[in-house]
């Protein structure tokens, strides 16, 4: 099937958003944790949550056009800080149901049915069950002039992961965190680990670091 | 396992890169191809790929500083216009090796045995094996001044998806298509569908539309 841009325009809506949502690929699952001035609690489902550097530590996500409200947005204003929190397989149901529009003085956590958990030095609720959460300080964001969507960037404060997935090297096992991936808007997806590769250089083959990490650990 | 920005801070140097490109979850895997004014082709494997909207279809991606050579960079400042390649579970070793450090004279399709396919109207280079091809022609870019990356936006031209793996509404189902997902920059993962679900509402259950999609397919 080939579809080209004259065909796209001419899709019905909902397919067409169908495909481009999709033609990406897999995109990680989050959800992402804020207040604001009052501690009114938000928790919203983000399929957009980006790795931007190491050093500075930077995370970046999408936020689609500030067309209607968008309590994440409002509250990141407010009070600078987000959390991140890795969905588990577990929690697709009650993620994906965060996408709903609650009213604003409706915690997701409660609508939703997520226990959520609060840790010291940080206002922000995150999500109990996550076997990832990433405590964010705001730091900038860039509106994507073309469609008005705007990038948040945020610097990491805290990393907490779950013992169970987090190597001595501090490599963290996807497949071991039940870890899930979206596609789309809609489709949840579960992930096994096929192969952890040696810095590629040319010339030579990149060899399997995977196999013997299984084994020792 | 709780760090904090302080722990994080004294971490050896690949230690923090590991853990900080992983903890975000599992993201796209896809091949970028382009080629300069004399047709030199380049491929290089990204984990950043992105939708950023349906309609006008615009894709993102992230490029590292521009304190080295980028030959992607360059080319598609160059001729406008660049290749998204899904890369599929047969794939990943030959993917990943794209990622090693080849002078600009050489073609990764041929250093790392990757197959190549041209469609008529593209002078953009495509991976044969991949599932889901996009054209994509450069709209803009947005300077992260906190790192130095840059997001490069493109607007999509056309997309070939195999029938194996997209129903009639256009729903893309990456487990039909082998689709694989990128854990920080060494490893991949295979995905298995879990769900398709309704649109969230507020006040009633979001029900699930994978179920009835395979029986029917």
């Amino acid at each position: 099937m080939i579809y080209t841009e004259d065909n796209l325009k001419h899709l019905p809506s909902r397919n067409r958003a169908s495909l481009i949502n999709n033609c990406c690929g897999i995109r990680s699952a989050n959800l992402i944790g804020t207040v604001d001035t009052k501690l009114q609690e938000n928790l919203a489902v983000f399929n957009s949550v980006m790795h931007l550097g190491s050093d500075p530590a930077l995370i970046g996500f999408i936020l689609r056009p500030l067309t209607v409200k968008r309590h994440t947005y409002d509250n990141i204003h407010q009070t600078k800080f987000f959390s991140i929190n890795q969905i588990p397989r577990d929690l697709y149901t009650e993620a994906h149901q965060t996408s709903a529009k609650y009213k604003k003085n409706e915690s997701e956590f409660e609508t939703c049915a997520i226990e959520k958990e609060y840790f010291e030095n940080y206002t922000v609720p995150f999500v109990k069950k996550s076997k990832i959460k990433i405590a964010c300080r705001y730091e900038s964001e860039y509106n994507i002039k073309e469609n008005g969507c705007v990038m948040i960037i945020g610097k990491i404060q805290m990393i907490a992961v779950d013992d169970s997935g987090i190597s001595e090297d501090l490599w963290i096992n996807h497949e071991k965190l039940n870890s899930i991936g979206i596609g789309g808007l809609d489709t949840y997806y579960t992930v096994k680990c096929i192969d952890r590769l040696t810095y590629a250089q040319t010339h030579q083959d990149s060899k399997s670091i995977y196999g013997a990490q299984k084994t020792t650990s």
